[in-house]
């Protein structure tokens, strides 16, 4: 029988899918930004516009992860939390996340970003203080876990563009729905 | 002395970049294109609008791509053009464009692609059969080129998501300003 596989390594993980420069990928996301302010005017609405595209952006890439990451079934949150930020983030951006500040319940955590290819050369005029220019990534992470029936809740606590030391999102897992098999063992 | 610096490779130079994957990117570019739509409503006004933020992405790559290819001069609008083809579409989107169907005046030339990421997984609607999807392309090569003081009118003459079998653009030279040194030789 052959060996179950295991999964990739980021590294190998990301040396395995199709690139693209990561100065475009800025500069085409700085350009929706702007477009978003010119638009919709309130910031407010740019940060639910751009939540809300990670949200469809991150139910799409799901599947490109799963296909090319050899991850099965993750145990639990935990499993989850740590293979998003090793592997999910290293496949799509080519940098990893750090997992830390765990409530006691093991159902909240945070990402903490050093290095976030999105926010290169970017600098938030004064007009934009209430913008969370990195608002996309977050609707990507609620995206992607509501595909593997965990709903959460996903708030950035640190922002470099304003000024804090590191990037930082704040996950709560808010309800796990359990898996439906579509076969049973017995059938 | 030390040898004068000779081009990279378009290979290497794709190799030299910080590089994110292909699919997010073309997800953020189906993200603004939706975007656009959405908000404009006429498809006129969202091809002026892609072409637009091409036009500025472009003016921001031209920097990095002289930055990190080496190339220097080129000495005509010919040799430009297979810069951009082989080097600049392999710098920032790792494919390569061909160059072909050159006017008797050497000012006019297409340059065909028949691999473009930003098309993957996208299908028109009916509603959008105007739309010139790729349009920020044909943006970025405008603007680029004009940071190197040649001015250009850049349309698609074919495109995949309308039926044909490659997508074309044909790129006019309008005007070519000469290069204003910042020295003077016996200064």
């Amino acid at each position: 029988m052959a060996p179950l596989s295991t999964p990739k390594s980021g590294d190998a993980l990301f040396a395995s899918v199709e690139r693209v420069n990561a100065e475009l990928f800025t500069l085409t996301y700085g350009a929706i930004v702007r477009q978003l302010i010119t638009d919709l005017e309130e910031v407010d609405e740019v940060n639910k516009q751009l939540d809300q595209m990670g949200y469809n952006i991150g139910t799409r890439l799901v599947d490109e992860f799963l296909a090319k990451s050899n991850v099965s079934n993750c145990v639990d949150f935990k499993e989850t939390a740590d293979t998003i930020a090793k592997l999910g983030f290293k496949m799509f951006l080519g940098v990893t996340a750090t997992v830390t500040n765990w409530d006691a319940e093991g159902t909240t955590c945070s990402f903490v970003l050093e290095d976030n290819p999105l926010v290169d050369f970017v600098e938030l005029p004064d007009t934009c203080q209430g913008l969370h220019y990195c608002n996309v990534l977050s609707g990507v992470i609620r995206g992607a876990l509501e595909m593997v029936s965990m709903k959460t809740e996903v708030t950035w606590v640190r922002d470099m563009l304003r000024g804090d030391d590191a990037y930082e999102m704040r996950v709560k897992l808010t309800k796990q729905v359990p898996e439906e098999y579509p076969y049973k063992d017995d059938d």
